[in-house]
């Protein structure tokens, strides 16, 4: 069998983001850890990782990685039926990646009894819904709730349903640059609000309405910041509904453009063989996110 | 003089994260860019990039790229006077650092006026308030808000006052695991919510009440995740009094011992050659963050 006290090195140190906070977790000095590494590599025969702030697993990094993540979650259905097991008498852990959006609106809700209930802590990774599948692909977390369907290899996924964006901007925002009302030509002159390099939402927005190309934008990659920006006049972009409901309320937030919708489905992608823990929160997720989600073909 | 076109192709694959996306930017073949790097390389005499998924400056990429931030920051301002030397008529953008809870909270209102009235377009980078500054040495920002005081080299650091935090935990979390009442020395038993790897406020609360070591808690790298997990009775944790006004007001969040703030100052570091537009939003953040910030003394 695999040596996984080398492998269980590697994962912290990519967990942990550092050779030091992985000594610190691992209850190792740091030439310990790096020991491990370099014993790994020579077995494996080439590097793991690339010694960078913070080290990046290469290829057969993020194999090992994968392969790792799987075992650990076997390791936890093991330890359920078998306690002595349990070296360390350590707190469940699920590293899930999902995207800023459902984290900032229904995730909490939808979650927060089953992870009380069954005594679970979350590692949560943010990854724009657009890319957070590359975290299971890396086998750097055990779930993730992202854009794309397709699952990876091992993984299995399921349709949650689709979170709703609208585009929306201040009032005085609007009165600024549209005082004659909003002319969907000229919404690529004005400035937009773009939460990171792989958010296209607002470049899908403008397509649709027959407006291709580049336009002006902030970039903001935080969606509790998306909100301010927006609210304090810097530019128009794409909210989750559900993030608003209040500015909408107010006044605060309008849309741009009356009933033009943008709805993202969202998927939870979990490996076939995570074990019982996942397959429960998996069953739950699949009930819960209902409430907060549009119906996957509504 | 250096070539320009050479070191542009660097910072736009680090401001890119990517080759491809950096041709997009400059408007070149992938293979264009690629070249460019090389040649860099060829002439520096050593890699200036780290080959990784997103591409990792080198110790020498580094110091290149914080030149060319000064650079562009002077270009700005010679631009203001000489018009016709703005090869691209691209508006001002400004990349700055700052911690989540700020974005979450005061930046927009402090700095909405400035961008709309200078025509300024913001690229905010997101970075943990006590490794912000990595950033600016790493010639990637123009600026940076961070817990920091010590500028880097060539930069200049300003005291804009402290952010006023509450640990706080949602009523049903504090009946489920106090029904006598919180008791400090038991903290570190319940679960906590904690941003990232270096987010120590709540072991400093805690260590503050005399409770050292480690604690069981959540990761969610979220300033509204976190206050989502919070309201969810997830765990207890360090939030911005500035973010959960309508949280306190409503009783969803309640500070778990009465009256313990904690108080982080934050610092604006800026290029000390960083040209007018920098100067000017620095004396207008100075006054304009005062407003929501506890005095630096205070």
């Amino acid at each position: 069998m695999f040596d996984y006290k080398l492998l269980a090195a590697l994962a912290a140190v990519v967990e942990q983001a550092g050779f030091e906070r992985a000594a610190q977790v691992l209850g190792l000095s740091q030439s310990a850890v790096s020991q491990r590494i370099k014993l790994l590599e020579a077995r494996v025969g080439q590097p793991v990782l690339v010694r960078v702030t913070p080290p990046v697993p290469t290829d057969v990094g993020r194999r090992l990685l994968n392969h790792v993540q799987q075992v650990r979650l076997l390791e936890r259905d093991l330890q359920g039926q078998v306690p002595a097991l349990d070296e360390g008498g350590l707190p469940e852990r699920l590293r899930i990646a999902l995207n800023a959006d459902s984290l900032a609106t229904w995730w909490a809700q939808a979650v927060g009894d089953f992870c009380a209930n069954h005594g679970v802590l979350l590692d949560l990774v943010v990854e724009d819904q657009d890319v957070g599948l590359k975290r299971m692909r890396a086998g750097e977390v055990a779930a993730c709730v992202c854009a794309a369907e397709r699952p990876v290899a091992g993984a299995r996924s399921l349709a949650l349903g689709a979170m709703r964006y609208r585009a929306l901007a201040s009032p005085a925002f609007i009165a600024r640059h549209f005082p004659r009302g909003v002319e969907a030509q000229q919404l690529a002159r004005v400035p937009a609000i773009v939460f990171g390099p792989d958010d296209l939402l607002q470049h899908r927005y403008l397509t649709g309405l027959g407006v291709p190309g580049g336009f002006a934008h902030h970039l903001c990659p935080s969606s509790e910041g998306f909100v301010r920006l927006a609210c304090a006049g810097f530019g128009w972009g794409l909210v989750p509904e559900l993030q608003v409901e209040q500015e909408l309320a107010s006044g605060a937030l309008v849309e741009i453009i009356p009933e033009r919708p943008l709805d993202v489905p969202l998927y939870w992608h979990h490996w076939r063989s995570g074990g019982e823990l996942l397959a429960t929160l998996t069953g739950h997720l699949q009930r819960a996110a209902r409430v907060w989600l549009v119906a996957p073909d509504g």
